[in-house]
């Protein structure tokens, strides 16, 4: 099997008959929440957070987790940023073992929960440390239900992410940006025929255009601190030029040169909680390294520079503050 | 055969065990000569130019011819920018052959020519059309000797690219870009180790920045007016951003984001005589479909967005004029 078997493998089915790609639902959506009512409640030490540095679904936890100052409660795994036939690995832990829950693949939480299951593994998972299973794939939720049901458990001055008086805002722009934007990268990228991923590539870029417009009037998506909706968006933006640009063909223009996106995408780099989640060679060796049917010699492309992301945005101006009332994570 | 195996076929023998890419020494070097001296004479109606407009080596003789006025004395013939097995093929003539010469594909020239010739079929080619043979393929004797040795024909007001004053720096200059930077693309792209991409890569970028620092004071390369090593610039830098930059991972950054170097390229464009011989669809379509290698779902970026071509590009403040005491062509 070569590799570019084992990854088209890891994407079977999800090619349309019209060369566009389709992403497969999440398998695992039960909810981890305060009152225990779904089986699974909020507690402390009991759940494991895994992820990829180099994937943007499992870099929204990673960040949510953060600011909201759930280290302490939530335990991380990571895994190393290529993907083998068997799919995410500890790899980089000593062993190649997650110390916490003594996996060497991320798939034996999944089959542990669902020996029958038969779709890809994915990150970010949040599993149960004393059954090894799977809990969660569930991004989407997942950044939700730790802004709304781990309350108890956030740190003194955490923001709101979520609050209630915008969540049918956050919801409307999220929706267009997953549709658009952080999966639209994904179709562009997967398309295996020019009509599809022309077709994504539009989307993309109108909603770039669209957001751009939006943006430069007002510092954050909605309201006026960062909340999901923001959190959302950063993660593709932050990869754009890195991977989108070229690996994926995205590149009616870099990110560089959209000054709107770029400067609030720094902004956000630049605000605690958010840069310090990026590595940029986890995410390069993922994407180069791992879909071989994309990139058949492994070569991880040197660019871009990346100086552009500690640079000034001039986003005060428009008014705002990150963290509103509340205060940035140590 | 696939498509991959095919492309690889094309450039069989050219990749080093370090995994660096090296160009195949160019084969007839026959040259056309003013007094006749070398078999063959300088003659209208006689000789055959072939070009693929996505080439950049055979884009040189373009620009060249036309700057020059030779266009009635050296007829043209323009291949199909997708190779396939057999080579370059005349796929967009009536008939899918060359109207001059009556042939399909290049290589009947090649082995009109010799026979037992084994090489890639190269262009810029010139033919020689009573016997239907290749004369040369030797691209940079090619430009040259249009200059110096096709004088009897040149329009009025040609300009002269290769003054005898300033051979000596266009030839020094011409070295350095070409080794880093008209090759020094294909080294980063055709690289099949990381090692040597990135040593490519290097090399690259840091005479970009040479040649930067060097055109922030003088409008051209050499002198005060467009010569030789301009145009061997030019048809490496107006192909950056729609292949090399991502194709062949040439991406510290856009040629877009290279202040110096965008503007010095954005002004040859719209000098009479470049612009109009850049076909942005034969460039994208030849590197993202015929390297199959590179890109296998041969899948063509719909960007970069070509505007900037057009923008003002304000190097007039540098003085030097493009055609010194001549003038521009038609």
């Amino acid at each position: 099997m070569t590799d570019a078997q084992r990854t088209s493998a890891q994407f079977a089915g999800e090619t349309a008959r019209s060369g566009e790609w389709v992403r497969q639902p999440n398998r695992f959506t039960a909810r981890i929440t305060a009152d225990g009512s779904s089986g699974w409640p909020v507690q402390a030490d009991r759940y494991h957070l895994v992820v990829s540095l180099a994937c943007p679904w499992a870099h929204r936890s990673l960040i949510v987790r953060g600011l909201l100052g759930l280290q302490d409660v939530l335990s991380l795994g990571v895994v190393d940023p290529i993907r083998d036939d068997r799919g995410w690995r500890f790899t980089l832990d000593p062993g190649g073992r997650d110390p916490r829950t003594g996996i060497a693949f991320l798939s034996e939480a999944y089959l542990a929960a669902d020996p029958d299951f038969a779709g890809r593994f994915t990150v970010p998972a949040i599993l149960d440390v004393p059954t090894g299973r799977v809990v969660s794939n569930d991004y989407p939720q997942i950044t939700l239900d730790l802004s709304t049901e781990w309350t108890r458990f956030h740190r003194p001055g955490a923001p709101d992410l979520y609050p209630e008086g915008l969540r049918e805002q956050i919801d409307e722009i999220s929706a267009a940006v997953y549709e658009d934007v952080n999966n639209g990268v994904y179709r562009c990228g997967f398309a295996t025929t020019q009509r599809a991923y022309e077709q994504a590539f539009r989307r993309l870029f109108e909603q770039l255009d669209r957001l751009s417009e939006r943006l430069s009037r007002q510092r954050y998506l909605v309201g006026e601190t960062i909340t999901e909706a923001d959190v959302r968006l950063f993660t593709t933006l932050v990869r754009f030029d890195a991977v989108y640009h070229g690996h994926f063909k995205c590149n009616r223009h870099k990110l560089a040169e959209l000054p709107v996106l770029r400067d609030y995408a720094r902004d956000l780099f630049q605000t605690p909680g958010f840069g310090s989640t990026v590595d940029f060679g986890h995410i390069k060796r993922h994407y180069y390294e791992t879909h071989r049917q994309l990139n058949p010699s492994g070569i991880v492309p040197a660019g871009p520079d990346e100086s552009g992301w500690y640079a000034p945005h001039h986003r005060e101006q428009l008014g705002g503050s990150p963290f509103g009332t509340g205060t940035p994570p140590a």
